[in-house]
């Protein structure tokens, strides 16, 4: 226990709170190590949830009772989503970023963690009402926006493999069609790395028809496991609706091809302002 | 501008900070940004400093002079680390992690972002002072411990794939041998993905004789780039000194198998531990 000012309490309370989202902390445990009165401690936490909530940089929420305590909920603040995915798009209508096959180059995106830790930010907003044991992604491109998004809701990353790999112990293996090439991929998932019955959200970086999901989707069911919810940061409209094999999702930018020969393209933001 | 109380701007301010690592911000930035004087944008960086410097939780630099600024500089608390590696091994332990060729399964410890956001911490503590600008590591196992590595030290992160992949574009391979096993292995990097002489910090997750970073380290010499160190989270001890191709690293975890049978192992804390 440690006696300290208000002022130095309430940074170290910040700190805190910021480095356990979505966690129920009983007021006891910040009563306990600053050994100040509980009144104090609801004073000190009026002032973070003002200032989180002015700030829309997130919600505290207040449980009363026995098994109270308080809950950060990281949110995205509003009025820096849309510029930001302004921006974003900005980046991605540079020419040279399409690729043959109608594949874009995002990668560099992709490895910035300052604006990964955007991206989950905004699915967190945007999921963190929602039932969820864990949050799902095939390797390669989408585990930068899982981790970001599964650390904001505080859940585990559950991997799914393209490949059977050693390290991973005894796998349930599903072929799926990929919706817009019609070619024939494969995803394995080791057996104890999903619990069964589990509610699982599913994130990725790209999706045109959704094959990459529908494939995740069948493997849940192998798992008994139910889906919670689709994140994806890019989504292209250059699909039918007819070959569109995922209806339910979350996205945040839209991407279409204008014109292939001159590469240029469309870029809107996703649906996940269509409600905001 | 808003007029907020030092309370209210405390809670903002370690916010910003510990959202904005390793980032020089001039003190301009909070005296506009709160309409304070700059006398008391410092009173309040100090306490700041004082609570951050008291619980190990980072360092907080002023730079004096016209350039100057703060900087947030994030460290993983001395006290906690120990524990935290020595709970890491007791589930490291468990006899069902052992897998056929020495390997072991850790996917469900690498799926828990609290705990890779942790671990990122540690290195970042460990090559705070280094000069580097990028992490780098090959998927995908080592992705979430590069990706939360350079979000404390705000740096990119670059990702070695395991094939050529269309999404891409072009590519350099090398093709490497894997030390303890003899196999050979492809690995590959975007042309776009690594500047030229860049300094780059290799981190993955588990390290028998070390051909994968011996790979990352041809890879790098095709891009004039240089080693500006290396992290890894569990170095196996099952490996004589003469098979060893990496000498110079930093290891959280070492393991040895005392017993392949019986499947018992011996888990002691890296050479992360031997300077502090």
């Amino acid at each position: 226990m440690k006696k300290l000012k208000r002022s130095a309490r309430l940074v170290e309370m910040t700190q805190y709170l910021t480095l356990n989202p979505h966690t129920l902390i009983p007021l006891t445990t910040f009563v306990e190590r600053y050994g100040a009165a509980k009144s104090s401690i609801s004073e000190d936490l009026a002032i973070i949830k003002e200032v989180c909530e002015g700030e829309e940089t997130g919600e505290l929420l207040t449980l009363a009772g026995a098994a109270g305590g308080v809950k950060y909920i990281p949110k995205y603040p509003s009025h820096k989503a849309l510029p930001l995915i302004e921006q974003i798009g900005e980046q991605l209508k540079q020419p040279d970023r399409m690729l043959p096959g109608g594949y874009y180059y995002i990668t560099d995106l992709l490895g910035q963690p300052g604006l990964m830790n955007d991206i989950g930010r905004m699915f967190a907003s945007a999921f963190a009402d929602s039932d969820i044991d864990c949050v799902m992604t095939v390797e390669t491109k989408g585990i930068p926006i899982a981790y970001a998004t599964a650390a904001h809701l505080n859940l585990p990353v559950v991997l799914v493999r393209r490949d059977h790999v050693v390290t991973e112990g005894s796998a349930v293996s599903i072929n799926y069609v990929s919706g817009s090439h019609k070619s024939i991929h494969t995803m394995t998932l080791a057996r104890r790395a999903l619990k069964e019955r589990s509610r699982v959200l599913l994130v990725d970086d790209f999706m045109r028809a959704g094959g990459t999901f529908k494939g995740m989707m069948d493997l849940l069911h192998e798992f008994d496991a139910t889906v919670a919810g689709v994140g994806v940061l890019v989504e292209s409209e250059d699909v039918s609706n007819e070959e569109r094999l995922v209806q339910d999702y979350v996205s945040l930018i839209r991407v279409e091809t204008v014109d292939a020969r001159s590469k240029q393209m469309s870029v809107k933001p996703g649906n996940y302002f269509d409600h905001m």
